[in-house]
């Protein structure tokens, strides 16, 4: 299962609005055949996997990180394509929640008198789909604020000059957060302030090798459509979203090459639950978050921030310089948002901490 | 040598005004003897090595991480002690700077016909030292600012409330940082709103034996003479210095168990090179600094910070509440505060960053 995890996690800048799905074919200790989810629309990891195994698979047993299909969808089920081959036994990491599978290909293996067992490193299989059951489950993305600042808190100066807090090898790290991620999400105050691109560049292996992925949705909160013409986010090079409210209107070329979609208002904002529907509802797994702290601020206050990847360059800005997030004033300490950290690292100069909200 | 320093280490809480030093007398690979500092006053390094490796010492190598003394101290010059012994050949990891030393120990080591090598692990020898060198080369000790924060940077709510932003673990730690230092200095506005302690609480080793030390000295940077009476600064457990400017009395039995000592003011405060100049003066190497905001701001701002040993708790207090410190408003990013980190490490819930200003 742990190769079977390995080979899923191939397709984590692919799969979108797929999961990331491995499967390993083996008898005993001898693997017979492998494969992985590539991308939308073409076959599964199940597929492959058989495909490689051939004649073999009779009798074998099947590895797979996520329970395997049991409708037609882009590809036939692959419930019934374990069936055909005559594997033994299957094992499955984690359930599949999707309300056209969610039990079913198990139920569809069994019922052909396959031995299925699941459970099997079923975290780290959730873990590496977390935007997918998120989507599934609570029918809202996964989502993940980047921010970057100084050992101080900050994130610009006062005056608004922010320039690369971070050194090269934190921005190389944010392509790859990017690329796995179905969006980038932003507002139009950053938009206005530094006229961000909001796209992956150039993402290679550790060997320096280019590594494919699909390009995330920009999606960009601007409610009263005040993108300026000739902005990056309105070149139309990838997908892009511009979320406003009901009234704002612009009838001028702007606009031509992207997508815009009124959402309710609330609190004199648009209404952030309302736009992580939208947003799951339009397949996000994982949207990435890079915004200023008022965006940051209010996601996080509404509950809506499941993870926060923060860079920290060892530098002081001050304390007169911009803050990491605007949240309300507290006056009792016990009312401190307390975080849990996943990880950190030093990337290049800086180092990098992965939290999440503490439930 | 490098179990020389391990033995230095030994004194890392004990020693002070005098640096920590190690002592290995060996033949070839075999030790004959081994010795470290352990307390002002009490024998030097190599009088127990050579104690334990008595006759033997003839014609050995001794390893000592720091130049052996050439003078008359309140022990005897301890070059004239390996000479005695008959050692051959004389290994220093650093010269020692203190005037009365400053190459006459090597020198009278040479003048005996002993062959003398200095400089291997001289680095790691004057980072254990780093107080004591900064003392006598640049007569000011070593400045290390503690400060305990959220992840946003905040150490405090707005209105004040702080408790403990950090765990057990990190409070422990920071004993250990306490216990090394010579001084624990803060000021006046800490000791109004906190009434802090500034002393060393129990200290264990790692099998939880207790650990001996020399108390630190408390400094309190306290201009108009505010400190009230019963606060713990004032109870004369350890050494107290009140610095104060020339125009502040009190005659009221207030400052009894306390020494008060006149120091010269600048823009509107104290100045703090001289405070640093006459802590120097006591003999102090290094500083531990627990303050608030402005008094670590103003001295990062002078240049007066060395390292900065930051605890950092998975919190966010929002961006109302209280710098980690006051410093000047910048208008480039050109201008920021570049700091360089030496290490980082996770202290039970909380993690733990050193960081030096970079040159």
């Amino acid at each position: 299962m742990a190769q079977a995890l390995r080979l899923a996690e191939r397709g984590l800048y692919t799969t979108q609005p797929n999961p990331r799905v491995g499967c390993v074919i083996a008898n005993g200790e001898r693997v017979l055949g492998q494969g992985w989810h590539q991308r939308a629309g073409e076959p599964h990891a199940e597929v492959f996997a058989l495909r490689e195994a051939g004649e073999q698979a009779r009798g074998a047993t099947a590895y797979v990180t996520l329970e395997p299909c049991a409708h037609w969808g882009r590809t036939p089920p692959c419930a019934d394509a374990l069936v055909a081959a005559g594997v033994a036994r299957v094992v499955i990491a984690a359930e599949d929640p999707f309300p056209q599978v969610d039990g079913h290909g198990v139920a569809k293996l069994r019922a052909a008198g396959i031995e299925v067992e699941t459970g099997l490193m079923r975290d780290a299989a959730r873990e590496l789909n977390i935007g997918f059951f998120s989507r599934i489950e609570r029918k809202r993305p996964w989502v993940r604020v980047k921010l970057a600042m100084s050992l101080d808190g900050r994130t610009a100066l006062a005056n608004g000059a922010s320039v690369w807090i971070t050194g090269d090898a934190a921005r190389a790290d944010v392509q790859r957060w990017r690329a796995r991620s179905s969006a980038i999400l932003s507002a139009s105050g950053t938009v206005l302030a530094d006229n961000p691109r909001l796209t992956v560049r150039a993402l290679s292996s550790e060997g320096n090798e280019p590594v494919a992925f699909t390009p995330p949705m920009r999606v960009v909160l601007d409610r009263h459509l005040r993108t300026p013409a000739g902005s990056h986010v309105l070149d139309g090079h990838v997908q892009t979203l511009l979320l406003h409210e009901a009234n704002a209107s612009a009838t001028d070329e702007r606009f031509a090459r992207v997508e815009r979609v009124v959402v309710d208002e609330k609190n004199g904002g648009l209404y952030l639950h309302a736009v992580m529907r939208l947003l799951a509802e339009r397949g996000c797994n994982e949207v990435h978050v890079e915004a200023g702290p008022m965006l940051c601020g209010a996601l996080f206050t509404e509950g809506l921030v499941d993870e926060l990847l923060i860079y920290v360059a060892p530098v002081l800005l001050g304390d007169s310089a911009r803050p990491l997030l605007g949240l309300p004033t507290l006056t009792d300490m016990a009312d401190r948002w307390q975080l849990q950290v996943l990880d950190q690292r030093q990337v290049g100069q800086d180092w990098r901490i992965r939290l999440r909200p503490q439930a």
